[in-house]
């Protein structure tokens, strides 16, 4: 199926933006390498999988085949450059962790917005390209803490909010789709709506709620 | 390629089917979410994730894409409605264990017989086929134990058999199909058989056995 | 897409070949499993996945659906056969280890010249091309990993070069493409330098290197 495209921002503006959120989701795969041992090789491999893995997805369920990551030289050649990066610099990286953080936050705003409307252009409805968004933005992430042979922190209870930010990126683009409202200027708006939300879920430590009667049980416990 | 439709049960019939597999595969997800304390949106991940994966992996290898869990909009939120059960009743989901591991026995059944339906529906040889309805109705619970950090219990030798009640309702679609005798009442009666046997293997905890030599080395090691 | 065909051997020794390196990639499958304590069926999931899984990724990346494994029922069934080798045989198997290392060092090579080819063949550019020869060289071993709940031996510092060779055979691939001289010859060439690299690296333990500070630290505490 040829897809439509949604030109949301000039070409070359949207690959710029794209190779930053590749850039800052590599460098988290990296340093998770380093924290487990892993070898220069290990390290390129989630720094590439991290960065590349949610788009992937996306691709691949979309029928985008072959997937971004495998056409654009760009895509696969910032990974390597991340992973370089750290693997020199990475007590350095450490330390500015809450400037990657901020970037990471602005990386999920950045893909949850792209891919929902990439996949919206192929033809998927509204709850899929939403959930693709999310995909886009998450799957990297996981995939990542998978390989790392770790529990994906994306679905742990102890971590601040990082799904919720990208749903509602991507749900405020598919609002803006149904009501043909979406321009550079409103997506700009999504973006920044989910960067937002993340950057205030880390500075409050907001966190999702755990199943109902095991709170209840903690507390319990505490009373004996 | 177009697909022939070898109409196995009425659509409507068949949706209401589905639906029920992946209300019970989704259970299953998100109890697994609280066992491992995680918070309501992984619970949603997992519910997701269990439900749909199999088919998933499915529709991606014989190029239906975009795949049914994208297109059909109850398959997406009848896991949500899973996870919200979950989300406030887990105690009481965990006490009725049995009549859920009932009807998991009964979504086990349909998704073999409905995957290797769908496979051979796309021009996939028999055996492909039947793989793709094992994959079908094990692939979800494969994912959902990945994502929890577990050892996929599909491969624990120390679980009552699961795969093979999939693989013989595979097998006897597969066979019905070379036959030609495929109609919707022997359909019924390769998931009625899959299902039967896997209640079976519950009852008196079938298991299938190990390699060889490990048994002989326990023995021995009993005897020291 | 039609794909073009590089015909580098003809059709029936690259069969041979084929089924070669998919029994071994099979018997280290089967054998985690039995490290693992898994049953006869988790054997099998693993051998087939070990076995199959890289050229299975390379096939849904490059639109080659249903994949190979899907269609070729001597790649379907000789995982099988492996299985029951191990089956009846593992700790001769175990025994007979490095003669088995030194097989899957052949497939290694065999599969990254192997998968480098056929995604080119589907109009990938040479850099994909050669990523996805190593994805179908390391990727069953790493979905092994993965079911096994293991971390990733691909991955591991402590282990000799594993992808390393993959790669030098992927990048001679590309680099006799480009200068157009691909032929039966120097694609045997391709093939016995990733094997002999292999051999090397078991033989004299080389090692990739980990990021930088991690060494000069672990020098510090020892000077502590």
């Amino acid at each position: 199926m040829e897809p439509v495209h949604t030109e949301l921002f000039s070409h070359s503006v949207q690959h710029v933006l794209d190779l930053v959120g590749i850039f800052v989701f590599a460098i988290s795969g990296a340093l998770l390498a380093v924290r487990k041992n892993y070898d220069v090789f290990g390290m390129a491999v989630l720094a590439e999988v991290t960065a590349l893995g949610g788009g992937l997805i996306r691709d691949l369920i979309i029928g985008a085949v072959p997937p971004a990551a495998f056409t654009d030289l760009g895509y696969f050649l910032t990974p390597l450059i991340a992973t370089t990066v750290v693997f020199f610099l990475h007590p350095q990286v450490e330390r500015i962790n809450t400037t990657i953080n901020v970037f990471d936050a602005a990386g999920l705003g950045l893909f949850c917005v792209a891919g929902t409307t990439k996949a919206y252009d192929y033809g998927l409805n509204l709850t899929a390209s939403a959930t693709l968004g999310l995909a886009t933005a998450v799957g990297g992430g996981v995939l990542r803490d998978l390989l790392g042979n770790e529990v994906p922190s994306l679905l742990r209870w102890d971590r601040d909010l990082y799904a919720v930010p990208a749903i509602v990126g991507a749900t405020v683009v598919v609002v803006l789709i149904k009501f043909q409202a979406l321009t550079p200027a409103t997506g700009v708006l999504a973006v920044l709506c989910a960067f937002a939300l993340r950057l205030l879920a880390m500075r409050y430590h907001w966190r999702a709620p755990r199943a109902w009667h095991r709170r209840t049980t903690a507390a319990e416990e505490l009373h004996l």
